[in-house]
């Protein structure tokens, strides 16, 4: 694995390109499925409450993939995608004072205004200046930042546009951070890690000794697993119908497996159900499958079970429960964004556990390479080869 | 309101009849929908683990209706209905040191074995010794302790069989209670009013200043907004489309009313939403319409908003909800049996509550009759012109 030593000669001189348009490389998606092209792209200073980064490294999510494959909208093209990225303030616009140029920074899609009644809440993480939309554009000037060498608008995607040397984001998708974290692991906190991680401190507030259901053993899972662990469950039960992840899971702290393939007449909730003498006190749908998240409600135990949403289904996709079921088993169903979290003050807490060596994200980094290879990242996570692959700008 | 004196030497005297079967009065339900026929029965002593008790008094709740009138199982005839009553305990059974004759007991249809997981767990209420079921037996035996002076087997009904002077109870199902506590009140505590208030208290553990609505303002609903009172809630909202029953609500805290009829093309949701500035905190089904589950969770405010099921819908009735909006919104649901309430623990908390003036159960008594008069009770409650209907067995 590469080490990171910081540039301190580029952090210096990177105000002499304040309030000037910068002109790098980015990877444009300009057509549905088709390879992003590798391009020199205009980034235009930051407006007013918003912030221009210069990427260090970022890593390739599953909803890039989700977003780069899809025709209709939200789609648009050419866009730039990329939101698992950390980088350092080159400039700030009118009204930042949280951060400053220099600072080492996590993008994150969903914003964390600090003022806003969810904000100030401890219960949520839905901020309300900018409710959560897959917006081609940034979202308080709504408008975009990017343009290509012909002049042509390009779009942002998730607030974030992380695949460019150079990105604009607004303040309140900004988290700052010690510039001592090695880049290649404070990036996957934008996105996947956190998520899972999240999902099982957070939204699921798993508690020590208790038995936990993974549906699904991609990225996400296996940080639900890393989570779970974190908070002390004595028991992890992946459940996937790709037997190679058990291999993997393992690492990330899963100690027992149920391929639903291999439960002959049974459903997959009876298995566990039986498994667990009752069923289980936390399950995780992390594929967005709707039809999961019945098994999932199905293997949770009665009393106290949580079934935990995570995964994202397609619009319009319906979740149906017996009203018996729920209304005599105690158990209750509950959707998860972003791990639960709130940018701002949860993501120092992970990245403290991280320096801790409690949080542990070494097993998430399978692949690192050059930016300029994005289409090969963009390969493997589609053939299920690698679980994060981290693309260098600099190296 | 009749004030009452408990009957020293009655319970002195009781001890005469231990061992031996009694003769007494019960109102029998033997066909569906038709009047419950007054007649003398035969109440065998209590097996092992069970106790036998004089019902002091006994209230009629919308559960005795529903079972009086369904034709088919779990439906059985001739039955002995009720299940919200005090008693005395006249004797014991084998292996009871719970409780002893003279006694103060109130017969509660859940369990509580104090020894399965779930007993031992502080999140459940749901025993896994005798797992909750309408059956016809007694738990323990799978017997009746009932036969009418021909000898035939008449049914218990929700392990409480309270429309009779004396019925037979499994110790599970029995919880001591201070006999100052006036049985016109402490009878409620059986059924209806724990069942609200718990759901309030126990399973939305309802936070002050919250706001709360409630769907349905039957007795259930009713005792919802006591327990939201009582746990500090600042607005009360009460939807139901009989515009008499607010007027009734107000005396239990309701603080606004939404008649759905009276919302325009706007659903009930959307109403509720914008007075409430974005939805409410807690939003309670009390009615048992699986769709008014969907309104109710459409009606809570994302980020945290909490649908709690306490109505009872058909058997097969299902729930839908978009996967999307229960993903995105932070919301979850929950059901609620016997308000998350566990017996032997929780009624000496809510009965102490009572004692001390904080929580007020008077409103819910609008109707006292001689137990014989249990015909007119019943038309009452099907007409909806009584909330609670309390019938003395010695007056
Ligand atoms: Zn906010
Ligand atoms: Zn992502
Ligand atoms: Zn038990
Ligand atoms: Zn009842």
């Amino acid at each position: 694995m590469a080490s990171y030593q910081p540039l301190k000669e580029k952090v210096a001189g990177e105000s002499q390109t304040r309030g000037k348009p910068i002109r790098c490389r980015a990877a444009v998606s300009r057509k549905a499925g088709e390879p992003l092209v590798m391009e020199e792209v205009m980034v235009a200073p930051p407006m007013a409450g918003e912030v221009r980064i210069r990427i260090i490294c970022t890593s390739l999510c599953h909803s890039d993939l989700t977003f780069w494959k899809l025709k209709e909208p939200p789609a648009c093209f050419p866009r730039i995608l990329g939101h698992e990225a950390v980088g350092v303030v080159e400039s700030v616009g009118e009204n930042v004072t949280e951060v400053a140029e220099g600072d080492t920074v996590l993008p994150i899609f969903i914003p964390d205004c600090g003022e806003c009644m969810d904000c100030r809440s401890e219960k949520s993480n839905l901020c309300s200046k900018f409710p959560f939309e897959i917006s081609p554009w940034l979202p308080r000037h709504k408008s975009s930042r990017f343009t290509d060498l012909k002049g042509e608008v390009l779009y942002h995607f998730l607030n974030v546009s992380s695949f460019s040397e150079y990105t604009v984001v607004d303040i309140d998708n900004i988290t700052k951070i010690s510039p001592a974290i090695p880049p290649n692991k404070a990036c996957l906190f934008s996105c996947g890690v956190s998520t899972g991680v999240g999902a099982a401190w957070r939204t699921a507030k798993v508690e020590k000794g208790s038995t936990v259901v993974i549906f699904g053993l991609g990225a996400i899972g296996l940080a639900v697993a890393e989570g779970a662990r974190l908070c002390g469950a004595s028991r992890i039960i992946g459940v996937d119908t790709n037997l190679e992840k058990f291999d993997v899971a393992k690492k990330f702290g899963v100690t027992e497996f149920v391929n639903p393939r291999n439960c002959g007449d049974k459903p997959v909730s009876q298995a566990i159900v039986e498994m667990t003498d009752g069923g289980a006190d936390y399950c995780f749908e992390c594929v967005g499958f709707a039809s999961l998240v019945q098994d999932a409600f199905a293997s949770c135990r009665k009393g106290w079970g949580k079934a935990i949403m995570v995964g994202v289904d397609k619009p319009g996709a319906m979740l149906n429960f017996s009203s018996v079921e729920m209304l005599h088993c105690g158990k209750s169903v509950m959707g998860s964004i972003y791990g639960g979290l709130k940018p701002k003050s949860h993501i120092p807490v992970l990245l403290q556990r991280l320096v801790d060596k409690e949080l542990n994200v070494d097993n998430f980094i399978t692949h690192e390479m050059k930016f300029e290879d994005i289409n090969k990242a963009f390969d493997l996570l589609a053939k299920g080869k690698s679980i994060r692959c981290v693309m260098w700008m600099d190296k």
